[in-house]
């Protein structure tokens, strides 16, 4: 069984489930694994490295995948847009930032353009960049993310798609990470979703296996959005957009303290890059999402998706029996 | 057609909505009307005034309904709960604050408990008190919560409740406005809804005429949560707890600059309390969640229900018929 819908079709793939191109984590073995169970993978460009994904899109093999950049970024390294088309993706997807510079080339190449939104303002720039798939993506989400969320985002930008470009779709992402978000999604009026902590914890994501365990082990009230993680890492983000990560001894003392951290920022720099250099999660970011409460092992990324499309079956069944 | 749920068969309604017990909103004659359409309406105890809960039970007349309590705020005034038992509610529901002192009379009365939760820890209090109906409360509701978002606490409550107390059962609440959020925390594995801002757009809401209109205009971004509208009317909420309200004025002078109130609240305090006397919703507070992109109208309550279950059946059944 499976489920189809205008994603699936668009795309060609089985499952309406869109791996998280998550940077740094969602490299080519995780974003092939995912296809070839029948989602359509996304390796995570991130802040973009050539090398890294040259390496990473050789990893996916001959699976069909594609790929997402952070839009501000990617806007320092246009060419990493004209290498990755190169590799003929699946997909583009663009988050955080104004797509429309980048629309051209990507619709050239015959390459499908998904945007990434966090508002309805968002959605109307991504519907004028011609983006045929919109990623509403709620504040619950792991990692990049605004300050809406999805249950009543999700419905707001369909209607907001379907008045102005009803050829486009709406795929859901924040806090989906098991079946009950996939069929809530399409209850929503969303073609599929975008998964990204769930796979996270996956066999085949880069995360450090502490990470994973991490994320096992955590509920989603041991998530924060904050800025602090970006601050270590010299990203300048543009406002209102944080990330969302697991609370960790760092948090706890600089988050609210953004001020002080700046005045304080080359130590704690340093201090940040030695810790992630080892791989030390109570001071380098994990990001995840609140959906952590519904994450309890890391298995192998085919059988993530085989349970997300039964269970999503069942509680659709399920509530579909309510009317009588 | 209707939906049947557990939450329909324990309360013996028709539709599995609850209104939420919205303070100086959902009076008698607003829960008297969701009542009637089949639902459950629970007029809004808010800070507890003795005379107003009289008169708005009067105001429902026989029609069935229950009433909403802050727990914090009842604690000061524990003689308001007798009063209110005296009118046998078909529910009673506590939010923000530990319950376990209020079941003990609420059970002897032979009154459902209804708690509303905003985190897991939350919901396992609720349980110890012996809540048989517990509302798992997203950040994106109007008024009163706390900081996560719906669509990944509710799976998470659902199966806390189904570990700990499976007779137990929740219900969805926090950016439901429209069908398809009914039919999505059905697909999360909730038994019901409870709606707020919603049915503040209506017609039998107490809500001013202009609070309702910038319901109607508003979009979900115009939402804030915020502290500023307690400070100013003050009340001390517990830590955690912020209102989500519609940016106005006053937001954009005093939110995020919450020190500077406290050292200019006599003042504020006074100007405050004149705006809200006049109904200038330009300084006053109109608490609202973001579901406000899906409400462009204020009907009668008995449409809005008709509208929430039509719209869920019609989600319901395309979703499922995503399965092939």
């Amino acid at each position: 069984m499976t489920l189809r819908t205008r994603l699936t079709e668009k795309l060609g793939i089985t499952h309406p489930i869109l791996l998280a191109p998550m940077g740094s984590i969602s490299g080519g073995r995780l974003a092939g694994a995912v296809s070839e169970a029948g989602g359509l993978g996304l390796i995570g460009g991130g802040y973009g490295e050539q090398a890294w994904l040259e390496r990473e899109f050789a990893a996916a093999g001959n699976r069909r995948v594609g790929c997402g950049f952070i839009t501000w970024s990617l806007a320092k390294r246009p060419h990493l847009l004209d290498a990755v088309l190169a590799r003929r993706p699946a997909a583009l997807m663009l988050s955080f930032g104004d797509p429309r510079p980048f629309a051209k080339p990507i619709q050239a190449a015959e390459v499908v353009l998904i945007c990434q939104v966090q508002s309805r303002d968002h959605a109307l720039h991504a519907l004028e960049a011609g983006a045929e798939i919109i990623v509403a993506q709620g504040t619950e989400a792991g990692g990049h993310g605004g300050s809406r969320a999805t249950l009543p985002l999700v419905p707001a930008v369909v209607d907001l798609v379907a008045r102005h470009a009803p050829k486009a779709m709406v795929v859901a992402a924040g806090g989906i990470a098991d079946g009950r978000g996939l069929a809530a999604a399409l209850a929503l009026g969303a073609e599929g979703v975008l998964v990204g902590t769930r796979f996270y914890a996956s066999a085949e994501s880069l995360g450090h296996d502490s990470a994973k365990a991490r994320i096992v082990a955590a509920s989603g009230e041991d998530t924060v959005r904050t800025s602090i993680f970006d601050a270590a890492r010299g990203y300048a983000w543009p406002d209102g957009i944080t990330g969302r990560a697991l609370r960790n001894d760092f948090t706890a003392r600089w988050h609210g303290r953004e001020r002080e951290l700046a005045g304080a920022i080359d130590g704690e720099m340093a201090r940040y890059q030695a810790a992630a250099g080892r791989g030390d999660v109570a001071t380098a970011v994990v990001f995840a999402g609140e959906g952590a409460d519904l994450i309890d092992d890391a298995p192998q990324a085919g059988e993530i998706i085989r349970r997300l499309v039964s269970e999503a079956e069942r509680a659709l069944a399920v509530a579909a029996s309510r009317v009588v």
